[in-house]
């Protein structure tokens, strides 16, 4: 069987099955960060999380993105991961692919990119290597931290949690696939504050994503209403992909405090309720607008 | 000016100079790993070592290369790069970029090698993502452990230190590129120890790597005899690289009680003393049997 017959997300679950067990993982593959203990800090303390992402040239932006933008993407989607678990990333590699015919001027404004993005939310770059090849990519690694106690997961979800995301959706070909604000303060704050009994990164659209975090959490899911981008039809709310906001699920009896704290919080960010968890995880309802997802 | 003209090395350290300050940082870019401390833990105990490698189709391997040896040299590069700091490898994260038309089960056996290799050495692959990408690469992240007290640096070289090789030079495009063994009892043992006041393995020929080595510690070298592997001319010893063997600078004061407690620990791996660093740094005598380095 071809990769283009089994498709890249069902090739990493099939590569990855069975691995992530070992001394001291608390979460393996399968989440937005992989999360481990620090060796020897025993079972208290911070856990580290851990993250690569790569953006490849012609797949996940064009060759006419000026580079400090694609610079800036390739760290802010780490970034959102990191937030996604309630954590801060802390240090990065990157890793530079390059044709020879690219030229020393794009790559430094790659890296002005990566370099201010980075420093923005704390994240220092404390190496990288650049190998040839046919096709230009960048790959980030990045290692986070958050408090062990408020690590959240993609699993946390129960029947009767209250899902939220933050920002409007839809919309990032058009606009902001290079310029979105990955949610660092807010996923922080949400771990800090225990609010989110679980979490993830819009990365690939609600209609994909959703799906995911109601599966890890054993549950199904039922949405009413989608805060959209402006201009943005239901189906690209669910299905453009690349938002990089937040999907959280929250137990019942916080939802209120949850939403009169965020406002005094956040007063310029959306927090909109979209539905609900269930128990049957065969409930699989979300206004789609028409869009089909072809995983 | 484009990337052809400026080579990848040279690439590499324009584009992080002046990077890799911050908080935490004992070791930024040029070494073979980054060193950080892990945040909240003071100054004392463990440091985390972080390293990214990526081996790339038809740059670092033949396509025709069995998958299971791709896996494992990519897996064993970043071994040898901790070893070569006096640590362990931990963590890994595993991307795969891959056309379309390459097969499932041939990076089912690139992970089988990586899996393989990883746990021989105690770590455990936690993420990976896979993309779709015009060339084939894989890209290890890994996360180390070293006690603070024992990393050990390119820069630590003195004028007087005696330099060792482990094991035999050249010899690896016909033989060992894919079957190499990361030295990683050998460089724990170096460290814990305190055998090593600098160390790295040596990836690009002992002509590029121990230029490196003296120059991040201030000094000139001047070497004379060299383990050959059976076979190979002294220009291939020098210049084949890929050797993973670990190029080691000691102080003279400890030199012979480390070659007489090598011989119990590692009665079958060479150590040999091949010459010293000197406090002149043009002092640059290194037996070529004609090889020339292009950087």
């Amino acid at each position: 069987m071809k990769v283009r017959d089994l498709g890249e997300d069902a090739l990493v679950e099939r590569l990855l099955l069975g691995l992530g067990s070992g001394d001291g993982v608390i979460v393996g593959p399968g989440d937005d960060c992989a999360a481990v203990q620090w060796p020897g800090a025993g079972g208290r303390g911070k856990a580290l999380l851990l993250k690569t992402d790569c953006v490849v040239e012609g797949v996940h932006y064009l060759p006419a993105l000026e580079p400090t933008r694609v610079g800036r993407k390739a760290m802010c989607r780490v970034l959102s991961d990191m937030a996604a678990m309630g954590g801060m990333g802390r240090y990065a590699l990157v890793t530079v692919m390059t044709p020879r015919d690219h030229t020393v001027d794009y790559w430094r404004a790659v890296y002005r990119g990566l370099e201010r993005a980075g420093r923005r939310f704390g994240v220092a770059i404390v190496g990288g290597e650049t190998s040839a090849s046919r096709c230009a990519a960048i790959s980030v690694s990045m290692v986070g931290v958050v408090p062990r106690s408020q690590l959240v997961v993609r699993s946390g979800g129960r029947a009767g949690d209250v899902l939220f995301v933050t920002g409007r959706l839809g919309g990032s070909p058009a606009r902001k696939h290079w310029a979105f604000e990955p949610r660092v303060q807010a996923g922080r704050w949400l771990a800090e504050g225990h609010f989110a009994s679980a979490m993830m990164d819009i990365s690939d659209g609600l209609a994909a994503d959703l799906p995911r975090l109601a599966r890890a959490s054993g549950c199904g899911y039922e949405v009413g209403t989608l805060p959209r981008t402006p201009g943005c039809t239901l189906a690209q709310a669910v299905g453009d992909g690349e938002d990089y906001e937040l999907l959280i699920a929250v137990r019942p009896h916080k939802a209120d405090a949850l939403e009169q704290k965020w406002k005094r919080a956040f007063p310029r960010l959306a927090l909109t309720r979209i539905g609900n968890l269930f128990e049957d995880p065969s409930c699989k309802n979300l206004p789609t607008g028409g869009f089909q997802h072809f995983a």
